[in-house]
């Protein structure tokens, strides 16, 4: 149990319904989560919600973040969450009630394991789209009825902050913190630590440069290579020393290729 | 697992928030349940609620019910909600993650097992009072945080359900048939099987009677003292047929009693 404990940080991507934000914090402080990240925010209103009873304090540090990657942060390892089993994915589908079991393999696999995690929430209507996807290490399924796969935001969010707690999968150590990442001086990187999300966006949008001056990418399927690309950076389980190492030898031959 | 399985009715009690029945419908739909009463709801109007959202069958049949008695109905287990540990209770309280073994095991005490069990959701501001926990045969604890112990009434329906999904405590012969009992013939009556809710009620209020009548209940006392008689009436696990032979003992003390 002890191996699966992380902090856990809730990103909504893109809700369109602020009373779906205080609902989320509020099911996030009863289960004892506290780090709330929402991006593109619709109607930017959480601050007057009713629904965040007993959770103001989780509303008012809550983050705004322009992109994914922004609000993922320093979240070493991110996990998507999807009612259906309609796409044809990719990586792990993890029941939500084995999502205990999986992270501590997961975790066994990787050389050293995250301390921070993200967990993504889609928009009501669409849920998290194959680009946001792609920024996931693994999806989790919350196991709904097939004639009734949907879930209301706030229950969903409901349902997995009860889910990792029953699990023992939260940092009682760090939960209890207030760890909003405006305005604090950025962790120290250790260089054998699993590979940050903000980094590995660097060395994406660098190599996508790369690719763009070489030809690679064409103007129709550039957005859905780059996904491939994210999927095939994010599989390799780097290290930050290995995305340093990766970060040099695309800046040299970005110089390379762009010097007359 | 399947000796634990039940069909399960979802019971709330006096919502103020019609919003929170509509999203309690939808929430039972996700996750297979389908039988949903409303004990005096304060503002009727769930048709219309728009978090019902895949639900709509279980609105249409949600079935008002003026009280506890009649909400419950022929589930001849009751099990009660709450978030807090504060009540000082005497009967089981159990956490909601080991509440598939507590019927595990309530099940193999009981001499035949019951096969229809309602789950009570009390008011938003206040839960469930004394007096209807004292139709509970047990108590079920969300496990929330101390410092935030309470939840959005929708966001404990769908925690709770998607924990009798998980915990394989849904009948699934039953949850696809739509089981709105009222319209249809009362469900055949085995002497041997464990007592409903209803002729116990009707034993109770006997007794009552008998004890008003023998002076026994004092004005300040009496509904506290009808309480923990339902308590240790529920206590005793009787049958059908034992509850027959006290409504008799009870008939024939009534009418030696107001017999001039």
């Amino acid at each position: 149990m002890g191996a699966n404990k992380l902090h856990w940080r809730v990103v909504l991507v893109r809700p369109r319904n602020p009373l779906n934000i205080g609902a989320a914090a509020r099911a996030m402080a009863n289960f004892g989560l506290r780090d709330l990240v929402v991006v593109k925010p619709y109607a930017p209103v959480w601050q007057e919600t009713r629904s965040a009873v007993g959770a103001e304090g989780i509303v008012e540090r809550a983050r705004a973040a322009d992109g994914l990657s922004e609000a993922i942060g320093d979240a070493a390892l991110v996990v998507g969450t999807t009612a259906g089993s309609r796409r044809n994915l990719d990586r792990d589908l993890v029941p939500l009630d084995e999502f205990s079991s999986w992270l501590g393999s997961h975790r066994s696999r990787a050389a050293n394991a995250p301390k921070r995690a993200a967990l993504l929430f889609g928009s009501e209507k669409t849920g998290l789209s194959t680009e946001q996807m792609s920024y996931c290490h693994a999806l989790v399924r919350i196991p709904t009825c097939a004639d009734c796969p949907s879930m209301n935001l706030g229950q969903a969010v409901a349902v997995c902050c009860y889910e990792l707690a029953r699990a023992g999968a939260l940092d009682s150590d760090l939960k209890n913190q207030a760890r909003a990442t405006a305005g604090r001086p950025p962790a120290k990187v250790h260089l054998s630590d699993p590979a940050n999300l903000q980094p590995l966006e660097r060395v994406l949008e660098r190599a996508a440069r790369v690719l763009d001056d070489v030809g690679y990418l064409k103007p129709k399927s550039r957005s859905a290579t780059l996904v491939k690309l994210r999927r095939l950076l994010l599989g390799l389980g780097l290290t930050n020393h290995d995305v340093k190492i990766l970060g040099g030898v695309l800046a040299q031959i970005e110089w390379k290729v762009r010097s007359p």
